[in-house]
């Protein structure tokens, strides 16, 4: 069996990574990353399905011995993905989805350069600026500082490895679908054919 | 406009490369390379159309200042890839078809890295060793000896950009289309978008 990928799939604030992610079909081998935190469970919530809840010695413990691909503070408490996590799945030939902002995807990237870096965009800067102001949640304050956070990550576009237009949650999908297909013909994703025609044993 | 893409289908003698070439889709905007060639013209072949028949002077020439983006000799004759074509061709947005040995597809992408490398290559060793008996029209000591060049080609695969069983041509064909699709989407690729978005006026 092929080894799975890490793709991850990241943008700006707007740019619906959310909602594309929540739609990628799990029987074709999408699973989702499930993070490291040490906030608190809430009600519902299970260790290892929703998060891996962890104490802050836990985190750190994860954090400095590089267990964790990327990780960050909210609100007084640390989010992290953890490596042993990702590779477990990827070696069961999942496709691990991870959505993160595009701080996290960049560090992602470098810790594990054989993931798939995917940067979501609407399909105009008109367009993101009305999704930002379309939530009707924030004030104009919160919506000019995410529009110029925006612009600055789009700034980091040609470090991605694709760039997909999210004019419709469908065509995305696809995208992403065909990105994937693409990328599991490349040599180092399918040593298992390759090795075979090498004559190697395995 | 996005810029088209230098794709080179490569692989072993047997692998089909030639017959999935011609049944890639005119209408998805595959062209076809011309190759410039010493050898003079064929009754009904047409300079440009066909090849670029050039004087050995010229292809020297062309050789000695980077213009050919590889190059061999038959049976003393020269043949080589004219950089000058298939950069016209990308810049019109085609996806340019080079079909070409292992030897001479390494030597492209040294000289055009932003090219897409396909390693073509039936299903399993023995298909390929059928298929080299079944053209039925050489010997057992030229089908050993392309048998033993395949397997040394083999060996390169790691180079390449992909690798496409071609089990059956629609099916290569089929896996071919969503690389290149796929390729469209790398941010170098679709510079034209990302520019868009950064607010460079082109």
């Amino acid at each position: 069996m092929n080894k799975g990928v890490l793709i991850i799939i990241s943008g700006p604030s707007g740019s619906g990574k959310g909602t594309v992610v929540k739609a990628l079909p799990p029987d074709l081998g999408y699973a989702l990353s499930v993070s490291v935190t040490t906030r608190p469970p809430r009600e519902g919530e299970r260790d290892t399905r929703d998060y891996f809840f962890r104490t802050p010695e836990q985190f750190a413990a994860m954090r400095d011995s590089d267990d964790l691909l990327e990780h960050a503070s909210f609100v007084g408490h640390f989010y992290g993905t953890p490596r042993f996590y990702v590779e477990e799945k990827i070696n069961e030939g999942k496709i691990v989805v991870l959505e993160i902002d595009v701080n996290g995807a960049l560090q992602v990237k470098e810790k594990y350069p054989d993931s798939v870096l995917i940067f979501l965009m609407p399909p105009t800067l008109d367009e993101l600026k009305s999704r930002l102001i379309g939530r009707g949640t924030e004030d104009s304050e919160t919506i000019e500082r995410r529009y110029k956070k925006a612009y600055d990550e789009i700034g980091l576009i040609d470090q991605y490895d694709y760039l997909v237009i999210n004019d419709e949650v469908p065509n995305a999908v696809d995208r992403i679908n065909l990105i994937v297909a693409a990328e599991q013909l490349k040599p180092k994703r399918c040593q298992g054919a390759v090795n075979t025609f090498k004559g190697v044993v395995e």
